[in-house]
């Protein structure tokens, strides 16, 4: 299969490219450095330095026999992204090209219409270029479990069917998202859904929570290979985070009351889910939801079972509620459904005390590169 | 009350700021003429032509006594958005400034792409300018009742209570376009409620049917004080481009099977409900929605009160169907609520065959410049 990743640079995209290509693919990756250089310009680099596109395609090449193509350029621009569909021909579209972080987009009115633009007009020219060039492609969508928010109600993957005054019919399930990062899914999704009803594409839409983890298969081979690893405000999911800061010895931030509860999964999860879509396309004319998830748990739970390995390996971890820098409720239902792409093959990797032993052993190995400037909210959603 | 209208140019704008006008408040109307250059490039002008703003205020307030500025510009753009609204300090914005054409928008990348940008960077920055410099202005937005689709479930006004596996939650009732024009409308709805929910905005968010009528209170007192008269099938909205069908003699062309039913209002009550929800502002933090119609029709009893008025006045009116180029149910459920504006106090003017009788009389009076190239559908939403 010929899949061309978007945003193949991220967190997600790059190990997703090397997977994909590892298990046989013909893998072309996009990317134009917008996240490295938001990064850049808020002072929040990943913890582990890592090349170019280029270079690391060169040493998993190297490493794995396995190669893949990179193409660096603005997906927003539509001559960029027709370009690249027209030239890769590819059978699946794995679209991660997006602003990912929901505090950037929450600082003021240029990062709040950057990421607007960003992310819409990628979306929105990825569209059209399947539509017009490849009609067959599947589009593989990354979506959020935050475009949902905290409804007080089950959360279904994607559609609820509404019985109302006798009468019965299917719908979108409703979503009210916290941030405009996670808006911009929202709208994603409603765009994807008005042109695949229309024109007949097929696309799946990937409602994931947060993830954690630096470590996949590929991206142990060599540490230039590593994912993006995150632990600032403006870049870091919270397992991430209180790891890094249990490292530091800084108390874990837990933002207000901590009962906030979310979906998380591991990375190699992750790439798991987004294959598993990919290899088992929707049908012409679907747009099929998976909530991608495989445990639940409050800021407070992780809080404490970051605590327990840490403790446990000598750290001396504590934990500390600061203010709620975001507008969000910190107690609320929480019952999302994820039985989707298990039903398609995932096996979880949960998230036990191996798991954040081994990371926190990675991230002991890389104390000295923590700036604990980063750690503390920058961004407030109301100021 | 200081009212500044986006898009004042349009079928809606102009009369709308007359209207205001009239009755005593400080009317400040922007345009970037977008629609008359679209109009000119498609070769779909208004029946009935009428100067640009400056003179339309001149001719308005010669005859009024009533003052309108005008200020010409891309409200795209955010820099003139900003600049607008930090010198007229608005106590409420009216925001039609949104390309309105469904067909138009569904013609290609490039039509659907500056509807795309126009309509949601306009609300995008309408947003910011309020809650960044006058956050207690109140904006009311148009939607469309296409938003909704054609549920087979009442259409309640914006939200619905769902009670789902013994849980109950309020949500924003669910939306599912026909076209891109309606999507763009969908998400303008989805970013509005984020911010509104987020910075405590007040919105008014009108869910508006197709609207049908040329005279106005102040419109009438001279020609070129016309709103923008489309029958084309570009701009026309169907009671309009059906009255000018049967005045050119050509059969009334029915999409299909007819049986699609919405939900339609006379201008005249467009500026009652404006005003009217203008005059009794939405609270801070709150995203009101109305739907604003009078009546509901299928296409198929449209066409037979034309035939039968025009038949009346002597026209031999035909009634022919021809194939859908839209994608829509021909037959399909339709029972949405509109109590909230009568509640405010609208009077609703309905199509009488007084109504049609003086729209046919004005039609019949410019005969000699309706163009019988612009009846045919020209886009077709599948190729």
């Amino acid at each position: 299969m010929k899949v061309l990743i978007l945003g193949g640079d991220g967190y997600l995209g790059w190990p997703t490219a090397m997977d994909f290509a590892a298990a046989g693919h013909e893998v072309c990756v996009t990317d134009n450095y917008m996240r490295r250089q938001i990064a850049e310009a808020t002072d929040s680099e990943a913890l582990i330095a890592t090349p170019g596109l280029s270079e690391r395609a060169r040493v998993f090449h190297a490493l794995s026999g396995h190669s893949i193509e990179v193409r660096i350029g603005d997906l927003a621009q539509p001559e960029f992204m027709f370009e690249v569909v027209r030239e890769t021909q590819p059978d699946c579209i794995v679209h991660y090209a997006e602003q990912p972080s929901a505090p950037y987009s929450m600082r003021g009115f240029r990062e709040a219409r950057e990421t607007f633009q960003n992310n819409l007009d990628v979306t929105f020219n990825c569209i059209w270029a399947v539509k017009d060039i490849v009609p067959d492609c599947h589009i593989v969508k990354l979506g959020t479990m935050g475009e949902y928010g905290t409804p007080n109600i089950d959360i279904e993957e994607g559609w609820i069917e509404i019985d109302h005054k006798g009468r019965k019919d299917k719908f979108l399930f409703p979503r009210a998202a916290g941030s405009l990062y996670h808006t911009t899914k929202v709208l994603d999704t409603d765009l994807l859904w008005f042109y695949v009803r229309t024109y007949g594409l097929r696309v799946t839409d990937l409602m994931q929570g947060p993830v954690y983890g630096l470590s996949t298969e590929q991206a142990d081979m060599d540490p230039s290979l590593c994912p993006h690893f995150h632990y600032d405000d403006i870049f870091g999911t919270v397992v991430n985070r209180f790891l890094v800061q249990a490292v530091a010895g800084v108390p874990l931030t837990v933002y207000g009351g901590g009962g906030q509860t979310r979906g998380y999964l591991n990375l190699r999860d992750t790439l798991q889910c987004v294959r598993l879509a990919a290899e088992q396309p929707a049908e012409k004319s679907e747009l099929r939801i998976f909530n991608q998830l495989t445990e639940t748990f409050s800021v407070n739970e992780i809080a404490s079972r970051i605590k327990e390995t840490g403790d446990r390996l000598g750290l001396g971890v504590e934990i500390k509620s600061i203010p709620n820098p975001r507008k969000e409720l910190e107690e609320h239902y929480y019952n999302p459904t994820s039985s989707g792409l298990l039903e398609l093959g995932l096996k979880p990797h949960y998230m036990t005390e191996d798991v954040l032993t081994g990371m926190f052993e990675r991230i002991i190995a890389n104390k000295d590169r923590i700036d604990k400037n980063r750690i503390m909210p920058r961004v407030r959603w109301k100021s």
